[in-house]
This record gives C-alpha cells, structure tokens and sequence, in this order.
C-alpha cells in the first residue's frame, strides 16, 4: 500500500521553517510497512492545493495532509478537500463542545471563526485533538484514503499515534515491528563493517543503521501476521546484535536517550557524578540534568574556561598547565581529579579541547579534546579529534563524554565484581 | 518569476533526514524575489523523478533540483534531467580534471564511478563544487531554467552562494534586499500589536515578524533597481521600528546572536561574567561560551543542582531556603550574589526553576523559573512562568536570562553615565 504526504502551508514555501512533519510522517509510515514514493510541500492557496491533491489521489492509496486546518481565512485544506472528495462540511456537534470547553478552561472567548473548526466532511471518521482546537479527519472516497492533521507538529505527533496509527495498521492484516539497538563509542563505519553481512543477507527482518553524534542506532523491522509474530523474528536478531557489540550497547529501548542510559547506571549502582567542563562550557551537565530525575546523581559541577578557574576551582597545578597546556592529558587528569574533591562526587568527567574557529596549531589542531573519567579516584584520559565547526565539535566532545562515563563505570564495577581489585 | 523546488533521496522520503535544503533554498530563493509554489521529494527512481520535473517544468520558470549527483548507479538526476530536457551527457575535462585533483590531495585512488560525475549535459554552465566531487549544473532549456545542485547541505549551500544566487539575481533586473531587526524580551503578540499598522499598510518595503524562543524577528524587505535603492527604501523603515523597539532590538545584523549581543555588550564595557544555574544545568554557561572569543568575558561558572550545593558554593542561606524554597526570588538573587562572590565576575547571572515534568504545585507550577541578574552588586530579579516541556521551558529561561543580562548592564551603564549613581 502507497502513502503520500502533502504539507500546506506559505512558512514552508518561503522557508521560514523546516518541515519536520514530514520527517516525522515519513519515519513513522516506514514503520508502518507503507511505501512513500512522493512528499509535496504547497501553499495555502486552494487552485494549487486541489490540483496537488488530484495528482496525488491519482498515484497513491493513502494521502495525508497536514497544515491548514485552522480557523483563519487562509485555512482551507479541509474545504479544499472535501471539494476534491465531493462530501459537503456539516457542523459536528463534539468537536464544537470540545472547542467551546477549550476556550471555556482558558477564560477566553471564542471568536465566530472558531467554530468552523467544527465543521467536518460528512462521514467522515473524526480524529480528536487533545492538544489543540483543529480536529483531525479520516475520509475514504473511491477506495482511497484521505487523513488531515492539524500543523503545529505537538498537536501532529499526538493525533499520528494516538489515532492515525492504529486505523493504518488495520488495513492491513500485516504488523510492521521494529526494535531499535543503540550503541555508543563505535564510528558509524566500524558498526557498519560489523554488520555488513547481516546487511547484504537481509530479508525479513531488514536491518538499517543511523549515524547520530557519537552513537549509531540499528533498527531491526520485521514484517508478520501479527505482532507476537513480528517480535519472534526480531529477537534473533537483537540477540545477534547484543553478541557483536557487547557492552558498547547502551539500550535496545526507544525512549532511553544516551543521557538516560548513564544517569540509569549511575543511579542503579548508587554513585554521584560532578563535570568539569571548558570547552563545552556546560553542555555536558546540561545535557545530564535534562533526564528527569536528574537530580539523585548530579548535585553540583563547574565550567572552568579559563586557566586560572582550573586552578583555583579544581586545583590544576601551574606547572601542569605550563609544561602540556591547558588542553592536555595531563590537565584533563587533573581536572577530573579536582572535581571529584571539589564535590566530593564519586564519578567526575573533564572535558578541555579546542572548538575553534581560533586557537588551533598544528600540534594541537581545532577539534582536539581530552576527556577525562574518574570512577572512585581511578581516572581514565582519552584523546580525541573531532571535525566540524565549533558546536559540532562541543556536540561530539559531550556525547563522547557521556559514552566514556558509561564504559569507566561499566568497567570498574566489572572489576570489583570479579575481585581484581 | 517563480522557482519550484525537487529534492531528490530515499532517505527523504524514509523520514531518516530533515529535509533542510528545502528550507534553505525556499528562504534564499524568496529573498531573491522569486516566488515559489511547489516544493516536491521524490525518491532515486528515474521513473518517477522524470514525472515530478516535467510536471514543474510546465507550471514553473525555474526548477531547482537538489541531491542524486553522486558517483553510484543510484544517482541519476543528471541523467534523468538531460533525458527531460533532451541533452546528452559528455565528459566535461575540467571537471574531470577537478576530480583527479580532489582524490589525489586525499591519496585516494578513485573509482570508475568517480568519473561519471565528469558527465555533464551539453552547453549546460557548470557550477563549481569547492567542498566535493559533484559539480552543479544550470541549463536552460525552451525558456526554462533548471538547475542541479548536490546534496549534501555544506556542498549545496557553498555553491548556491557562490554561483547561484548571483545566477538568478542576474535574470532580473530587480534586487531584493531585505534587513533583520532582532528584539529580545517582548513577546510575539505584543511585538505583533507594536508593528501592527505598518504591516497593515505595507507596500515596499514589507515586514514579517518571526517569533523565537525568547526573541522576535522582524524582516524588512524590499526590492528595487539597484542595492543601493533598496537599502534606501529599507532605512526609514528600521529608524521607525528601532524608535518603536528602542533598547529591545539587541541587533540588526544578519550573523549576531542575542549571546554574542551580550559577551560583546561586556567585551565593549570590560566586564566579566559568570553563571551560577539550577534547573538550566549549564546549557547558559554554554550558549556564551558558544560564541567565538567569549573566554575574554566568561572565565567560571558553577551548576548548583542540589540545595546543598547552593549553600556551599553560593552560600544560600539555610532559612532562606527553608523558608521560600530553591525556587524562590531570595534564593535567586543570593545565588547571584554569591556566584559574584565566588568567580570574582562583575556580573553574576542566576537561573532556578522547575523544570518539570515532576516538581511543579499549585503555587509553584512547573515552568516557574526566577532569574537573578547582578551588576556591581546591583542585583534585579525577574520571575517568569514558561510553558512546555522540560526542554523548552530550560531553552526559555537561557534566553530570558541572555535579555535580562543584556537590560541590566545597559540600564547600569544609563544610570552610572546620568550621573543618577
């Protein structure tokens, strides 16, 4: 079954935005087992838009329109539509309640455009919008399918899964499954090399890898009668992955972030951590503190940037700095160590490099960084050179960071576990 | 005159990438002064992507395709396109030449597919690729005008700077200008209502807000015979809004950011800074030490997340957090009092807040944030209440704190220079 994707609205055509819903739609459609072999992007105008709609019909089972829904003039993809469709607009007495509630709970009064929100194609299978007053909208014409989705991609993402997910998985008696394998401190190429083979043998599951900043994500998709089916071909697979990459894996879950994972393990074995940034000047503890629940494992970190912060705050001696510098193994150490004492935290991370555009030589070229872990007073230093320009290189140096924590962790507890200490 | 925009790639259409071209070429073709209707993705299949251009071509005057111009039998823009436009494919010496260079500065040896890039369509003007393998291409054909660009954003981008935009801005004899008056600190609504009659009433130039997190941008735009013209008919318009905005508007050019407004603000006053943050957990500490050559400002900052820590490097008082809680005016203007104190910094920013998802009350509700600015030891402090997730209610309170930084030194600097101290 074919899917097309049709995104109204002018702050697309002059770029004012990115279309991420399309993005989202695409992704999401893919899992579901649908192919998408067109995306088209018009504006709110009803000629084009009619036009752009008949050409899709023409080609596709499924189209889904978001955007221009709502309740201004320039709004018309529901009218548009439900031209196109030959269904006529009736008043649709819930989504005028659900609309007159709304505003009732915000203390503002409703304005006459409002209400034409509440008029839908008649027949149509009514999508509710609990994050917004545009009601989303089913209609099956001709044996083609027509989904509308309001634009603000919140009120999108929430409607996609709550209902346009489901009402596409049944039309067919096929489940689409995925599993997502997420794996740190492995280069996209590497993972790509160790997989390879699984690649080119692929039927079903399929496996696919995905390049993020220092992680790559390998989704396993399986395709069965139903989902107990799909999931049966799929752990297999996973099992095959977990088996190559080992401990380099840092989830098999969709919704654990990098962050999450080290914040998880540090949170499961009782430790604190503290940060000592430069030349990421935050981004690693911000990124840490963006898990909810942050807060039982970091308590307090500082961004030393300047020499005579490493100093003072963490007590990096001036020889040190004199002898290799401030981006150097031998500061990043100290760093590390310095923290560590400052908050009395028992894991502390370092991190001192060059994000340019200035400052590089070429001993010490733009995108060197030295992070340093300490793991109950053992420290581990690493050496890295990223590309790219100035935030792409704090980008990296953080999720490198967070990757080394999780190893130093993973391995000092293996290490009290088998008593080699 | 008007453009239409085909990206070309699977991965688009898979959902595995943003389609950030789209919105890149759609804002500089309309900062040209082109309109452009239709923006379509159609995947590498010569089938189909033959389809999608002749469909532009006989609706619009330009067609800009981006993405297929690699060196695998994937690829195959060019060829589809010299098919539509009937042009046969040769070997294009210089670029061929270009290519051999490319490979051996990298001691690679290329492939046989390496030289296919090389084919190009007959009297076509070839485009220059200075950060790739793939040089673009602009034919003209039966009064239209199609133009082929690589993929790869950093390569499409450099070669529309270069040769495209200087391409098409030739076709008329119309220039399109346009200038940005950056505001931070008033809100999109109320900004919306400030500029509400020139909008009404505007001819040439035109305005457009954009609103921000934390800022609104306002684009003035207009087209004329010549730059000079344009910039004429821009100046009156940017007098009249920075009399209306007044200290609000932190810039009107294109490439300054409100954080680098601000470490230049204090760079030009010989001020340093330092943060001390809670619920931002650094990433304020990070957005300025983002900008190029802010070590000259910024030396130390600490995240206090815990109480504890606020107690003992910002020397939070035990009642006062007791009493009013870490969220709290008084917590927030001791934190920056004692961040002062700490770093020695002239200006002390501090960020505490509730975040959420967990932590809110009634009478303290999740997106609460109070932000302490100090000055000299003069310290003012703001409260604010954001909305929506953890996410965003952290990036709102960076850039509320950026703002209020940015008023407090330059209402200090007022008062020292009215003699009012």
């Amino acid at each position: 079954m074919t899917v097309e994707l049709i995104c109204v609205g002018t702050e697309l055509l002059l770029g004012n935005i990115v279309n991420t819903n399309a993005a989202y739609l695409a992704e999401k459609c893919a899992g579901l087992g649908l192919s998408c072999y067109f995306q088209t992007v018009v504006g709110d105008n009803g000629e084009r838009l009619g036009m752009v709609l008949e050409t899709a019909l023409g080609r596709s089972d499924i189209v889904i329109l978001s955007g221009g829904l709502g309740p201004t003039e320039d709004d018309l993809t529901k009218e548009v539509t439900a031209g196109v469709c030959k269904k006529s607009l009736v008043m649709h007495e819930p989504s005028r309640e659900a609309i007159r509630c709304y505003f009732e709970k915000r203390g503002i009064e409703p304005t006459d455009n409002n209400w034409k929100q509440a008029m839908l194609p008649e027949g149509c299978i009514v999508l509710e919008n609990h994050n917004g007053t545009a009601p989303g909208v089913i209609m099956e014409t001709e044996g083609k399918r027509v989904i509308l989705l309001p634009g603000p991609p919140g009120e999108l993402c929430a409607m996609f899964e709550e209902s346009v997910a489901p009402y596409l998985a049944g039309l067919t008696s096929r489940v689409i499954c995925s599993q997502t394998v997420k794996i740190c401190g492995v280069g996209e190429s590497r993972a790509e090399t160790i997989v390879r083979d699984l690649i080119d043998s692929q039927t079903n599951p399929t496996i696919a890898t995905y390049a993020k900043t220092g992680e790559v994500h390998i989704r396993v998709t399986a395709g069965a009668d139903d989902k107990k089916a799909a999931m049966k071909l799929i752990k297999p697979m996973v099992k095959e992955l977990k088996h190559r990459f080992g401990n380099d894996i840092y989830t098999t879950e969709e919704d654990v972030t990098l962050e999450k994972a080290v914040v998880d393990l540090l949170q499961a074995n009782d430790l604190t951590v503290t940060c000592a940034e430069s030349c990421t000047g935050g981004l690693l503890s911000a990124r840490l503190i963006n898990v909810p629940g942050a807060s039982e494992v970091y308590k307090a970190g500082v961004v030393t940037y300047s020499n005579k912060a490493k100093r003072r705050f963490l007590n990096v001696k001036k020889p040190t700095l004199q002898k290799h510098g401030a981006v150097s193994e031998a500061t990043a150490k100290e760093m590390a160590k310095g923290a560590a004492l400052l908050t009395k935290a028992d894991v502390a991370v370092a991190v001192t490099g060059i994000a340019g555009p200035d400052g590089g030589t070429e001993e010490k070229p733009v995108g060197l960084v030295y992070i340093a872990c300490s793991v109950k007073g053992e420290t581990t230093v690493k050496r890295y050179v990223f590309s790219g320009n100035r935030g792409k290189v704090r980008d990296s140096a953080v999720s490198a960071a967070l990757s080394l924590t999780r190893s130093c962790v993973l391995e000092y507890f293996s290490r009290v576990t088998f008593g080699k200490k």
